[in-house]
């Protein structure tokens, strides 16, 4: 049992073992996708969501990729057992494989799936209490839907929160339109609404997102608009928050300088994280 | 003597091993930089320039690196030694090296670099006759003045040019204004003048261009303009033209289906391409 494990193409690697050829086009050109899938209690949560996403995301981009969603949820469980790790987070990503440097699409070349998994560290008590975001803008480029190895935008912003002592950057396009976080979706609540902005090219189309739109609100009686809104809609909110795979529901207090109502963790946002729970405890742990 | 020869770290390795971890951040994040140098006959063509704006390109994403000019120049030397390539062009890339999975920039990593070298292919003739372009939307990140790795933006546009038969995909922006290749830097001819996006963030300061504009141009007695055009402003040009370091000067000769002027390559392009060929030679071939 380890604290750490790793796949390539199926097969257990040592992660401090160089696997990856330097003309990997993911090397090259970050040309390849994602996902990463929570594990709870030992079990992957949703994974049959990310999978289906992954699909997506190598049909957008054109990657020929050969193994199912059974092979995919056995490498999984492979990772699960080496590592004997129960609360952690697996990561996969599938790039276009190995060729001679050019732009275009190699004629030849095998698609490359590396896999790892790791502990998650627990944010349960940061969730209680909630933390602070900055605003920067989205520089990143216009198919965000594509869960892409190109992440050097998110990177930044990224770096950007980290440096102010943030939590999370919520990034806004050129004409003020908020879009989302580095490494999450943004909601923001509003006279007992939520709003997001549309799954359009500008946002990733979140799973822990699409679960609360279309799970978690319709089961609390909650309306979601999916529309576009400004930094001062968000400012002058009632509860924000960012959400995804590990980040889970995590309510933004305060965003810069600014307190997002009385700057405490609103009871829309508790409703919310409540019933996600319930639902990881309903899937992972009986 | 082989054809291709490859550095890791200044150290010669087969192309052919794996010598990468899945966890460099260039394989999971597009997280690095690079430059290609032409080589000709044995001698790298404008290496001082390409290595500054790697430096540049590092201070950009925060990217601590250790090798100094010198050291550069030197792999370069052994891996023109190794291959015994002539005629070819150099690879080079540095990541911000390896670390758990984690957006904001890791407190330990060390730069990875990485570099190879291979013949070109002959363009001499297609430059003699011109060729064909296709306009797409630039759909990449607003940081396209980092020499950076994600380069999906750049890959799609290149397919999309292929596919539809052509050299190169001339980018344009959501306001219509033309910025430059998916590889390349575009410019138009128009009056005797050549006009070329201004170097913003929006495009790569292109080191060719560069030299067309400040040594070239005025060697010739040709003016230019570093100014914002659209789409139609280039379909009425007298000439076009895609320039970059394996690019050199390539007449782009028809638009989609619009011929550029007359369709044959113009004077004007015709006389840069020929103190272009006369400054390689004063540099790699006495």
């Amino acid at each position: 049992m380890m604290n750490v494990a790793a796949l390539v193409d199926g097969k257990l690697i040592d992660i401090g073992e160089p696997v990856i050829f330097m003309e990997d086009r993911g090397y090259q050109f970050g040309d390849g996708v994602y996902e990463v899938t929570r594990v709870y209690n030992g079990q992957c949560f949703m994974l049959k969501s990310h999978m289906d996403r992954l699909f997506q995301s190598l049909a957008a981009l054109n990657i020929i990729f050969s193994y199912s969603y059974e092979d995919l949820y056995n490498f999984h469980q492979m990772l699960l057992k080496e590592s004997g790790i129960m609360e952690g987070s697996v990561y996969l990503q599938v790039t276009r494989g190995v060729a001679p440097r050019e732009h275009a699409f190699p004629k030849k070349s095998s698609a490359q799936l590396t896999m790892s998994v790791r502990p998650v560290k627990d944010q349960s008590m940061l969730r209680k209490v909630g933390t602070k975001g900055i605003f920067v803008p989205d520089i990143r480029w216009l198919r965000c839907d594509i869960k892409s190895l190109n992440l050097l935008g998110n990177i930044l912003a990224k770096q950007q929160a980290v440096e102010a002592g943030c939590y999370e950057a919520i990034q806004y396009r050129d004409n003020g339109i908020v879009t989302e976080g580095a490494s999450s979706n943004f909601g923001v609540v509003k006279n007992g609404v939520i709003y997001t902005h549309p799954a359009t090219n500008l946002i990733l189309k979140g799973i822990t997102r699409a679960y609360i739109l279309t799970k978690l609100a319709p089961r609390l009686g909650i309306s979601v608009v999916e529309q576009e809104f400004d930094r001062s809609f968000v400012l002058n909110s009632d509860e924000t928050f960012v959400c995804g795979t590990t980040t889970e529901i995590m309510p933004i207090i305060q965003i810069d300088d600014q307190k997002i109502a009385n700057g405490t963790v609103g009871a829309l946002s508790k409703k919310l994280q409540i019933a996600y729970i319930k639902a990881i405890q309903e899937e992972c742990y009986i």
